[in-house]
């Protein structure tokens, strides 16, 4: 099935040739996670996507989750795969194993993860946002709240939310008007509206732990004004759960993710909604804000998951279906018909969607590598530099990866012409899934605004610098390999131009203009997007190339003629001619245009924000 | 209204100010249509659209066209808007006046049409695919034919198809299998299997002719062996109609559109299905080939249509809609709340959507004038200019506007934030209407091969010299106006490299290598319509700098104080600074990259046509 969804010959090349994962089990950390360990993991989880979440993909997006009597239900089809779910472990995966948890790294789980959005982003919305709350009980919470709440949400017993956006507050957290009084046995009550609640209400679980930001009476204004309370559907009182005054007002009707139940919910309505403080009052953007990075990951590693399953479904689909005759026999109407991988304009497509995906994987599995390599590091002084890169890359991997996985998707539909346009046929579904990774956990524009507003200013560049300082390892390494050439001429020239632009919002920003920065922070993120994933796939030729020279090698094929027959008798050699394959076709089609995006950046083009309001309307 | 969907003002520039329309009040053909005639048309499709079109958008998608016993039925709330549709003679509008219509330029008629699709494309596929299945029946009928069915379908009484694919034939047409067996009465019966017709059945009309692409017996193989038949839902039978077995197998369920009944069609499954020869035996292509233009056209304009619509909508919302501060205040939790489109990111996307939408407008009525232009042409020579610049440009037109159309839904989607992923919000539809222009009519990559296989090898590239000269005309009138300097150094630029690019493609195809061509030839397209589209911009801003320089002069306006009080103050100069804007962000967006983009072309990558299938996945 792992090809169905997730390439997973390019999973474990990422994990154990490109990162090599294997590595760990050295640390005392992942000592446990040997690759058997890891694959055996893996295994099961591509298993559990093929066999419970794929096959009620298309049910749960055709019923979707309803709000039915006041309260929302998760489509029918989702109540046996996600007590499997919670039977097989899938929660605890990457728990710590002193809160029960196994422990594993988080790469590996977030290779877990690609494969169960690929089968089902709806579901996973589920035990997904769980998880987030979970942490927040777990890092912030009293003693009393991490026993009444964390380990039961680990387990996915119960399940979690996290509740910020109220109508007049998306982008603007800071706008907010939850309001929570101080009682006098030291607990609040929450009387408030929160809106786009991801599993804000279901029937999965007994009971639901919201976590709410809200403005404490007196508060100051803004983010700075903002704490965050657990308030539980049902609280526990004398052992036994009653209600505690959250009222589910709506179930958003969307584009996609129709089965995960998307609410609107109401605090406090009769004055007897109970919060529990987490952590100090006014506290709550800042520890909300420590939990940015893992659920922004999360995010962007769903834009990879669907642009995995839409590449692989469309991959088949090409395979498979035999319409057209080649090329080169296109006047002859007796000529055989071939699959339409074989129409060169669909096979520029699939490559396109190919390179995007592997890069996209790379750069996203890299990432999650670093989460681990800082916690396993030998020092300080590594930790901090791979922390740095977590904090430069995710607002890139978060919206490069949704954007250009949408796009994916979107190619995904024209490969398969009219049928993609039909429900019958899974990508349509992808398409819709999709676009909220754009939209959600800050949207893109937000993401680009952190990248140039905070990640780039960070200590006058210094994370940049650790990127630059990356890429210079790997083209090291390479030196002057004439097979590479190609592509690192075109790597050292996007990669120049990206710091060309970085300098120039650099100096705006010391003369007081941030006007050019802002305006063109998301242009900015595109091109560092580009710069970044063909970093990761020259990272990756580097490897591919030095393993497929050494098949040659050992089969003898000293020749055009036999490298070719190797390529494509060897399951790894062609495997690897692929990789190559990715590399090229990315840095020619997306690097070559790097010198053009860092002129656009550069530009001082202005007219957008020059022009009156009127120039656009008058009404 | 018609700033709720469609930008009037930029309708009437383009109309009268840059192709100046009103100049055929003094053609024989079009006497009768004065500016104010034009103005009075477009007001009363710009009230239809509003008032019955536009309130029904949303229903018609949530209902959904479906199958009902055997037939398949519009949504409800589109029989009242039909009627209307042809009471007020809307279906007559661009027919000839010998037929019974009002004969109004194609170029009007296009622009009634984009704002009808703005308002509901769904509905619009109803009275669309009539008037292209009786213009086949005005074209190649015999007289019997033309009296039978034309007057019937140009009126909208009867409904129209045209049926061509099939489940193993879509962008292969030649693979069709439908058979069409003669009758000693010289009729045919037919038998076979089509798919995906639009408005295939519906309650809408009594009758609906299907136009049915199919072959006679003995037939050669291929296109060549295609003939076309009238093929009636309900044959005509001593004055009553009678069942002509045509059978309504399925109405697909699909990603937008829902309110458009896409049937899967049996003809003669009890062998008493009809046809009638229309033309000659084998002649089928010839004849629906004919319609082609037209087809895609129409499709181009609705990519137009629902882009601009999308675009009003975001740009409404973004005035109205108060959230976050300005950002040069954004750390003063105190500072007031702005409307979103003083963001600049938010700016800067409706600005991308602002010149897209405008420069595709510009370019399909420019095509659509084209044919207006070769029909009033005082002599041959002109009538062959023009309609070589309508076979260069309708594939340019709908591929581009289709494309980039789905960019500008997406991006009105973002500018919604959270509130565009819901269907509560009018954008979602948008995107998931819009995605069909990109595949039917022949899918992108179908444009793509026309214009790189038939429109730039015709004669030697004479079309595109056309084009090239027709651009030249537009640089000598604007000449060293240095308000144009950077527009026009753009232009130049990316003019010279696709001159460039389509050379390389000449001499590729002069020694037999096709693969480049074919395999570059969708980025070669992307890059042709933003040339295309930077031409129109720099067209329109040739006019608006001269008409904005007059209202300063008459205004006694010289400073820039001064002008930008006029510009804000007086709804043409605000105009006019907009467009100038359009034509200067577009130029620096899309041209600055155009450079990278030939480069791709011309940089003869083939890795994803070189590599083995194997390379992509191993099954």
């Amino acid at each position: 099935m792992a090809n169905l969804l997730v390439d997973e010959r390019d999973v474990k090349f990422v994990l154990y040739e490109q990162l090599r994962l294997d590595g760990f089990a050295q640390s005392d950390l992942y000592s446990e996670f040997s690759r058997e360990m890891c694959d055996m993991i893996l295994e099961a989880a591509y298993k559990f996507a093929e066999n419970e979440l794929w096959p009620i993909n298309a049910d749960g997006d055709a019923q979707g989750a309803l709000l039915v009597d006041g309260h929302a239900r998760a489509p029918e089809s989702f109540h046996k795969a996600y007590n499997l779910y919670c039977e097989n472990g899938w929660p605890l995966l990457s728990v710590e194993t002193e809160c029960g948890g196994q422990g594993c790294p988080i790469v590996l789980y977030c290779a877990v993860m690609e494969s169960f959005v690929a089968a089902n982003l709806a579901f996973t919305a589920y035990p997904g946002l769980t998880l987030g709350a979970a942490r927040l009980a777990q890092k912030y919470g009293t003693d009393e709240q991490r026993s009444a709440y964390m380990h039961k949400m680990f387990s996915g017993e119960w399940g979690g939310t996290m509740c910020l956006t109220e109508p007049q507050a998306g982008s603007d957290v800071g706008a907010l008007r939850t309001r929570a009084k101080r009682n006098p046995d030291g607990t609040y009550s929450i009387v408030g509206n929160k809106i786009f609640i991801s599993s804000g209400d279901h029937d999965l679980c007994e009971n639901i732990i919201h976590m709410v930001l809200a403005r404490v009476e007196g508060a100051p204004p803004g983010t700075k004004g903002i704490s965050i309370f657990i308030v539980p559907k049902k609280r526990i009182e004398g052992g036994s759960l009653v209600p505690n005054d959250v009222t589910t007002t709506a179930v958003e009707k969307k584009l996609g993710i129709h089965g995960s139940a998307t609410c609107a919910l109401s605090f406090g309505e009769k004055d007897a909604c109970v919060g529990y403080l987490l952590g100090e009052e006014n506290s709550g953007m800042k520890i909300m804000f420590d939990m940015m990075n893992e659920a922004r990951l999360a995010v962007a590693f769903q834009g990879l998951g669907l642009a995995s399953g839409a590449y692989m479904q469309a991959l088949h689909y090409a395979m498979d279906r035999v319409q057209g005759s080649h090329y080169s026999q296109m006047r002859d109407p007796q000529a055989p018909k071939v699959p339409i991988i074989e129409h060169p304009d669909v096979r520029r497509m699939l490559m396109w969607m190919k390179s995007v995906t592997e890069g996209v994987r790379s750069l996203l599995y890299y990432t999650a590598f670093c989460v681990d390599r800082a916690r396993t590091a030998a020092d300080q002084a590594e930790a901090e530099r791979h922390r740095g890169l977590i904090d430069l890359l995710i607002p890139i991997g978060k919206a490069w990866a949704s954007d250009m996985g949408f796009r994916v998707t979107e190619t995904a539909v024209q490969v398969y012409g009219g049928y993609g346009y039909c429900s019958e046929y899974p990508v349509e579904q992808y398409l819709r899934d999709i676009k909220i990774t754009s939209i959600y956990e800050g949207t893109n524009a937000i993401q680009a605004l952190d990248l140039v507003g905070r990640k780039l200013t960070y200590k006058q560049g210094a994370l940049f610098r650790t990127f630059i300082e990356e890429t210079e390892q790997v083209l090291n390494r390479i030196g002057d390999n004439p097979r590479l050439e190609s592509v690192v001429t075109l790597f050292r020239e996007a990669r120049a131009r990206l710091v060309e632009a970085t300098t120039f919002f650099a100096q705006k920003g010391f003369s007081g203009d941030f006007l050019i920065p802002v305006l063109y922070a998301s242009p900015y993120l595109e091109l560092f997007g580009d710069v970044a994933v063909g970093f990761m796939l020259l990272w990756q030729a580097e490897i591919a190339d030095a393993k497929l020279e050494e098949i040659y090698r050992n089969a003898g094929a000293d020749t055009p003629e036999k490298q070719a027959r190797v390529a494509s008798e060897s399951a790894d050699a062609g495997y690897y001619c692929g990789k190559l394959a990715s590399a090229r076709f990315f840095a020619n089609t997306f690097l070559s245009l790097s010198a053009g995006k860092a002129k656009v950046i550069m530009s001082g083009e202005r007219s957008a924000v020059d022009v009156p309001v009127e120039a656009f309307l008058r009404r």
